[in-house]
């Protein structure tokens, strides 16, 4: 399964082989029409094998749907009850329901895959990435807005093949709304193209991030330190909506210009990073350089303008790699 | 109009002593039933009157559908128009079209009735709150959200009578969410009866506020640092939605926990604060003192002793009023 792309290469070389062959008997027979049709089916039929990866998308959007209404149901529950008893149980309850239910369906059809999921992390394991096709799966993305039914709570699953992403869904399951990308084929919310603005111009920006204590004072003190720079440009606004793929996803349909991250992890970035580099956007590492979806920062933007200029104001700091610390 | 109140007192004093001669009457000639139905009759007239405002709210949220409808249509035009050329000429001129509609509607029906809108304040006068029955609108609230497409942008409208609001409206028109409350009454979300969460422990919170740059640097150098010590209380996280009108509605429905602003405009507020209060919220001055539609300031909670030690922990800066500022 590693290595598929070589295998079709040379599937595709035989067919060609084949359907040239036809074309000369067809030329010396001719029955020109009749094998030109064939030819064509066969050719059609090749051309579909080298998208394997569309069955995995189809079927884990059909995955994400369930996962969504278990969501939604959990949400049904008493919000007294859950915010004065244990609102962080119900979460991890969820959270790990979710996660099971998307990767027991999973593995029952592609038992070779790998798994990179949020909840099997916090049981230890750093999450390393390898060749493999891998899901990526954040069962609830946006914890805290759960607990408090804030209307921005998401599922994102991405897969990756030979590291690269392959596709991502990122549902936002109170507003009902499934983003979808398959990479080269662009992306979608409810099956309806999206497309970044295309904003330019930073001034004229509406920027998103995340507002969170931190222990570690010199994270926080940068972390604020940003707001300021960013404010300060100015831009239009900075909004935090809490979760890290529904930022992605606003992003890539033209309601917010960049967002930008550090301490994010690979489960809340590998759904939404394809949908906005499909949508027409523009991805990379805080530092200016690639994108590395193992490295735990990110800045995505309706431009290169706008993302290089974010890269230049802002200040890092330190945050370990999702695959060398579990 | 202004003092409808006593009118309607001296009125059903005049139907009680009808109604009570009637029941002596009734007494005396036997026919007891029917005279009974007769003055539950008067009863039920003399009751409906006293609440002379409720056709008023409903009224206005008929012209709040249409605004919202006029909003999203503008909504449709293409972003790249939107956005490159002038994002600020689509703001003022859906802005002033909506005003115009929901201020010309009311006035036809409503003739004696005064007027504070955003649009009319910007032309310059200063917005006086008298006694009169006051429509308090604004018609786009969250301009910036309006331009980016973000998805939080709401008509609001508040209806005062001797400076005390009677209902609210707030129409969240992207989401199709249209939050009223009549004082008194309860407050709803299409019709569903919405309450706050009923949190009392601000660690257990999410806080929502704003985050904008501010010319002024002793008010931008506050604003940050209140936002550090709310992070720092620590609270779950803060959330910037960017429309005042429907950050009150989060906190009304028990999605948020606080909101807090200063610099904020009546227009804002007088929605949005009459449907957290009847959603059995605490609205008070960022000084803890009593709530002043006028001031430019308010905290708004689940609970008085969150608002308590918002108000505590945050510190001031100096915001003209609404009453005394064009």
């Amino acid at each position: 399964m590693t290595d598929v792309w070589q295998e079709c290469m040379e599937f595709s070389v035989e067919i060609t082989k084949r359907a040239g062959k036809m074309i000369r008997e067809a030329l010396q027979k001719g029955a020109l029409l009749r094998w030109i049709f064939s030819v064509y089916c066969l050719l059609l039929f090749c051309f579909n094998m080298t998208d394997v990866w569309q069955e995995c998308m189809e079927f884990s959007v059909e995955i994400t749907k369930r996962a969504g209404k278990m969501i939604r149901e959990a949400l049904q529950k008493d919000i007294a009850i859950m915010q004065k008893s244990s609102p962080v149980d119900l979460v991890t309850e969820t959270d790990q329901k979710v996660e099971q239910l998307i990767i027991s369906s999973i593995k029952e059809k592609y038992p070779t895959h790998s798994f990179i999921g949020e909840e099997s992390v916090a049981a230890g394991a750093p999450s390393v990435l390898t060749d493999d096709p891998t899901w990526i799966i954040d069962p609830i993305d946006g914890t805290t807005n759960f607990v408090h039914r804030f209307p921005f709570v998401s599922v994102s699953i991405g897969f990756t093949v030979k590291k690269e992403i392959e596709f991502g869904i990122v549902y936002s399951c109170i507003e009902d709304k499934m983003y979808t990308a398959r990479r080269g084929k662009g992306a979608f919310c409810n099956g309806v193209p999206i497309k970044v603005s295309g904003q330019e111009d930073i001034n004229q920006s509406l920027v998103l991030t995340e507002l969170n204590f931190k222990r570690e004072t010199e994270h926080f003190n940068t972390m604020l330190a940003n707001v300021r720079t960013i404010l300060t440009i100015p831009v239009h606004g900075i909004r935090s909506p809490g979760s890290a793929a529904v930022n992605l996803c606003l992003v890539a349909s033209g309601s917010a210009d960049a967002y930008y991250h550090m301490g994010i992890h690979c489960w809340d970035m590998a759904g939404g990073a394809v949908i906005v580099t499909e949508a027409g956007g523009v991805i990379m590492d805080i530092s200016g350089g690639p994108f590395d979806l193992m490295s735990r920062r990110l800045i995505v933007a309706s431009s290169r303008a706008i993302a290089e200029r974010i890269s230049k104001e802002i200040s890092e700091f330190p945050v370990g790699r999702d695959d060398t610390e579990g």
